[in-house]
């Protein structure tokens, strides 16, 4: 497979064209944004690390019948992915109140949701990613009724896996940002990435925050964070 | 029926206990904000026009079904409502773009939505309301399921019979906020006001704005079109 043009580039990857159709090139960036782009900066080796963590989570899931994008794992920064057109939707999926629901809310960061909660924000920089819910979602025809019911159901059976999966490892599953995309032939698949850019991990015993909170917090230690989350993945190699 | 001690005061009314059991008193106040309260105001007679409008409408929806709390008018500024327990949520109807959904989606205010939009927000104050959807309402308690369904239900069945009703008078609904209550023995009912104060009414040939709009974006001609309102309501006598 050749890398051809780049198509995107986003904060944290660049998309790439291939000369094989359907599949196109992610690479992933050491560059971190925070707080809607106005922080800006780099955690030194984050590109690999997150590559390898998401690729290994996509393919776990897989194995538990959630299409992924994953096609193959490329070198350290890039993996071949299949191509889609994104939904312009994040799906934020929400265990423990914490970040923004927070902060809106009135709640206390760390209090347990008492049912899982799906947010879903329209894809706008422009507009810094609004919330929408479904009225918004169907009236601004954002994703069509029948692809929004298979994302919410994907979601909520990724947050069970991933969940399920993590916990053995001491990382609780606060919550998370997945994105969506349609292949050619109208199916959805999970896109974009699963990481510590994307999710929130805290450890288990201690609550010691294992993501992107380290640096939109600037809490230190945000390598050391994301090196320990593959660490734990890699079965503590 | 005697008015007892004061039990809540709003930006915009005052609810007083009556001697009656299951009945309270609303009285209409002039003050108006805007802004979450970072505005603050007075309309004269805006009390007086909008306890008429709301009860001319209110009466008009017990006359198609819906059930609201208006138990009797009792003088210009005062009527007597059932008592009930507010649901925290304003649930507010859109079927045109404006306000806050134009600004926040980045939409032209006056695009007609392709179907109607409903948003919750939850009534804290000290949050400034923030809007919520269905996963925060389950998780927070903030109605049960059946309520909820029961309130959307109710909401969209008010957006038809008021729309149908304003546009012979040359009035269009653009959107609305609406309130709901459970009476002791929980039924679901419509609480609050429907008024200038709180829909977005534009004249249909003019598009002029006969709302509160004119105060939120100093407009002029408040009082007059808080008038208008009632005038045609009450057949243009």
């Amino acid at each position: 497979m050749k890398k051809m043009g780049q198509l995107y580039e986003g904060k944290a990857k660049k998309v790439y064209a291939t000369d094989e159709k359907g599949v196109y090139i992610v690479s992933y960036k050491d560059d971190a944004t925070a707080l809607n782009g106005l922080k800006k900066g780099s955690i030194t080796g984050k590109g690999a690390i997150n590559n390898r963590i998401s690729n290994h989570l996509m393919a776990m899931l897989e194995e538990q019948n959630i299409p992924t994008h994953l096609v193959q794992e490329l070198n350290d920064r890039e993996t071949a992915v299949k191509a889609v057109t994104i939904v312009p939707l994040e799906v934020i999926v929400r265990n423990i109140a914490a970040g923004s629901l927070a902060k809106r809310l009135g709640l206390e960061e760390g209090l347990k949701l008492a049912s899982t909660v799906l947010e879903f924000s329209y894809k706008r920089d422009d507009l810094g990613d609004p919330l929408v819910n479904e009225y918004h979602i169907k009236a601004l025809a954002l994703a069509s009724e029948d692809d929004l019911r298979q994302i919410k159901e994907y979601s909520l059976q990724i947050n069970t896996i991933l969940g399920d999966y993590l916990l053995p490892l001491g990382i609780e599953l606060v919550d998370f940002k997945l994105e969506f995309g349609k292949t050619d032939d109208g199916t959805i698949i999970l896109a974009d990435e699963i990481s510590p850019d994307t999710c929130r991990f805290w450890d288990v015993k201690t609550h010691e925050k294992l993501d992107k909170d380290r640096f939109r917090r600037d809490l230190g230690g945000v390598e050391d964070a994301y090196k320990e989350v593959l660490f734990r993945l890699m079965g503590g190699l």
